[in-house]
Formats: C-alpha cells, structure tokens, sequence
C-alpha cells in the first residue's frame, strides 16, 4: 500500500470533528465551527525527539498548513512549529 | 481525565476578569474592556526555566495568542516571549 | 543529449495528473484541480543527503516554484524545503 | 501588596508630564504634546546589566510599548531595546 | 579592452534567445515570450566554488536580476542564488 | 546639571543649519531643503570603538532617527548604523 | 580641506555620465537615462578587504543609495554590498 510520508518537520493531520470523538472529562471547544484548528496526527515527518505522536489530538494555529483532501478525509500538512497543543491524559480529577 | 498540554514555548491563558478575583493592594486595570490583556496561567509548554508558574497572573501582548472557548471558559495559547508581566507578592507597603 | 540540472536545493518537479498514473491503495487527491501540488521529481540540485529520490511522487507547497513548459510537459523549479510529502510504498493492509 | 513584575527583557514605565517634575538645567521637550515619548522607570524585566534603574527618567520610540491604565497613571511595558536615552546628572555647567 | 566583472555573488547572463541557438536534444522552453527566464553565463563574481562557468546556459528566477543594455545585448546582473538550472550535457539517449 | 545620555547604539545629533557653519572647502550640500540629513554629534550611546566623537558633522540616512525638539533644537536620535558619513579635515589641497 | 568620510560599510559615488568619459572598447549602456546605475568611486567607508577602489567605476542598484548634492555634482552613499560590477582592464581583444 502507498502513504504520505511528510517531509521536514511537517506533521500530517487528519482534520476531524472532535465532538463525536471524544468523551468523558476532555475539553470540547464549540466554537471553530468552519474549518477545526485541530486534528489528529497521522503522519510524522523528519523531526527530533517530537513531543507529539501518530494518534495524538492536536491544536494548531488557525491558517496554518496546506490541504488536500482524499474522498470525505480532509488532510493536512502542519508545519510542527505550528502545533499549539496536544490532549494527553491525566491523573487528575 | 483529559488535559491541554501546551506544545513548544506556548502558554496556555485563562482569559479572567481580574478586577473580581484581586484584592488589597493589587493594580487594577480599568481599560482593556472587551479583550483582557491578562489572564491567569493554566498550563505551560516546554520552556526552559520559566518565569511563570501555574496559577499567575499575566499580561501579555495585544492581538497575541491563538483562541479556543470551552463551555464558558476563553482560553488562549499565547508565545511565552509574548508574556508582559506577571503579578508578584511583594513586601513594600 | 542536454538535460536540466537544478542548482542550489532546487528540485525539478514534473507536473502530472496523478489520478491517471497511480493504482491500487495509494491516497489520491480529488481537488486542486487547475494547478496541481505534486509532481514527480525530475533532477535534483545540490542536496545533502535528500529525502526524495528522482522518480518520487511529491507534494509541495501551494504557489511555490518556477514554471517552465517544454511541449506539452509542465516542469517546475521548487526548494526542496517546500516539498511537503512523498508517497512511499509500506507494508500496511 | 501586589505589583507588576516584567517579564524577558520588558520595562515598566509610568508616563510622567515632565514640564512638571524637572527643574533646573534639565533639557525640557515642548512637543510630543499627546502622547509622551517619555516616562520613569518602574520595573525592570530579566535585563543583563541594564543601563537604567528605577526612578530614571527616559526617551523610548514613538509608538513602542503595551499600554495599561491604573486609576489615572499610564503604564507602559516598553522592550528594553526601545529605549532611546536616560537623563544623567553631570558635573558641567 | 574593458569589461565588467560582477561583484560580491553576482553572475553577470546575456540573455538570449535560446530557440535559435540550441539544437539537438535539448529541453527548449515555448513559454516565457517576453522576458526570457535563461540566459548564458558572461562573468562570475567572487562565489566560493561556483556550480556554473563562463558559457553555461542557465534558468533564473523570474524579475529576478539588475539589467543593464549596451547596444543591442541586454545584459542582467542576478545573484548567483537565483540561478535555478544549468542546461547539461549528459551521456543519456 | 541634566543631560541626555543615549542608551544602546544610539548617537545624539543636533540638527544644525551646515551652510552658516563651515568654511573653506568643505562640501556644502545645497538640497534636502525641509529636514536636512546631517547634524553635529551630541551624544554617544554604548557604541564599542565608535567611527564618529561627539562634535563631529555628520550625514544619516534620510527618515531615519526619533526627533525630540528643545526650545529652538531639534535633537534626533539615529541609530549608529544609519550614520553615512563623517566630515573629516585632510591634507589635501 | 575637509571631505565626507564614509562610515560602516559604505561607498560615495560620484554620479558620472559615462558615454563623455570612456572611450575604447568599453561597454557604454544606453539606457537607463534619467538617474544612471553607475558611478565613480569618490571615497570607501570601512570595508574589510574591498573589491573596488577610489577611481573605479561601478554599477549599483537601482534605487539604492541615499543621495547628497554638492553645486553640479551628484553624490551617492552606496551600501558595499549593493555594488553590482566594476569597470576593469583587460587583456582580451
């Protein structure tokens, strides 16, 4: 099979509607309706020691990449430097 | 439970009306009325021996920062380099 | 015979229409359909240790390049630093 | 009490009308009538050996610097770098 | 005789009208009617071990370039960072 | 008594009228009518081995410096770098 | 006598009408007729090892430069780096 390999330090995200994913404690944005500043990373490109992994839920700044899409899938070429946040679990309550 | 966690050097805001949760000698601002240029710290990217910790209070720079709302809640992902001031304890009188 | 050879990290990129050459799992893009944003690779400049290889199928960043026509063929000059992903072949189902 | 700590290499100046404050020998501006390029240094940010301490009065860019009001004082977060000129005492005549 | 030796990294192109100069197989470019993109190398300034000699044909980046005419020659000064091609001869059929 | 002392790599120039005060040979420029481009050096900021000493004449870059005006001066201060040049005497004839 | 003394890395011309002044085979540009790209080199601020000097004629820039009058003569302050080629003897035929 045949995938995208980003280059450099570009990240490539899969663009999805977070609040049909998530559930329990996480933090759901409501506003952002048009184009989600957030998505979930599927692909890695050439970047040391990245603080963000293939699956993590990211933000990332409004603007920021180069899209293309595939049948319903909205993709996404983010440049690393652009992420603002990931979602990771916590022992808090 | 799920948490924001803040990506390279970003901080991570809640956008709060200070003017209701200080008291004593602190400075109020009584400008600044639709957008504050302040908020209380809520999670810290990856920055090397920050100046702020969790719970201070900030200024930071006008129109920075990246906007996401949950429920009622603004929060902003601002540049730390775009961090002002923070509001410190001090022993004058 | 007198070829193109890109100098500096410029990569030489030639325009297709990957829909009519690609086949089996490989992701392919139903939009941007003037200008495309991938392109085979051609020659490439003066690159330390490139990740594409000639014949790679890349993507680059939207209005990025220097066209040049030759007959029907579309050749584009792009830095390297703007190719965003290549598509590679993997063992996944 | 609380107080207004500058953060990186900000300044935290109170603009002063100084035709009021100054006497003496004192170089004494008479334009800049709205907006004043001048102030008194309150804080000092993370500043390596700055070349200014509280209480000096100084010359800072047009148009530089964070504006927040306190009651009827103007404070100004200026970066250090904007600083034009401090006013020194000297023993000339 | 005089001549004019380019400076810094400046790469002084005549430009001409590669259609009736090029024969053979080479790739011959119908686009780009006014202004050529390409030219031949006529003189190198100090550029630490250039990619291009005196002769070669290159590829440039469109209005990139300082042009000077001197009777019916128009002569371009370009930084030697714009070149983006040299035509070379290869052993391929 | 009080005096400007211009902080970084600032230098402190009157704005003086050249025509009524050089003689001999020098260059007299007979343009830039409104804001003249030269002026006599005042001050230095913290300039390491300066090319100018306080009296010189000197030329800057037109657009360049923030004025403050005092009674009937004008003081600018221009950045170092945006000095042109030096009036200098020589022993030429 | 007194002279301008270039500072930092800049370079007075003098702007000459090069078609009075040469003669031979040099290349004498015909275009460019309101505000000519080259001059003479009148004087060299503090440039580390200059490719050009006092005497030599250069092109420069379009646009560059910050220009003086001095009577008829038209004097230029030219970057070091915005130098495009000088004007050199050779021994070609």
């Amino acid at each position: 099979m045949k995938e995208l390999q980003p280059l450099h330090e570009y990240v490539l995200l899969e663009l999805v509607e977070m609040e049909a994913k998530t559930s329990g404690g996480i933090i759901i944005p409501d506003t952002a309706k048009e184009k989600p500043q957030y998505g979930k990373v599927v692909a890695l490109g050439n970047i040391e020691k990245p603080s963000v992994a293939i699956g993590d839920f990211v933000y990332f700044k409004k603007y920021s990449g180069s899209e293309v899409e595939n049948g319903g899938k909205s993709l996404l070429f983010v440049p690393y430097a652009d992420l603002l946040a990931k979602i990771v679990e916590t022992d808090k309550i």
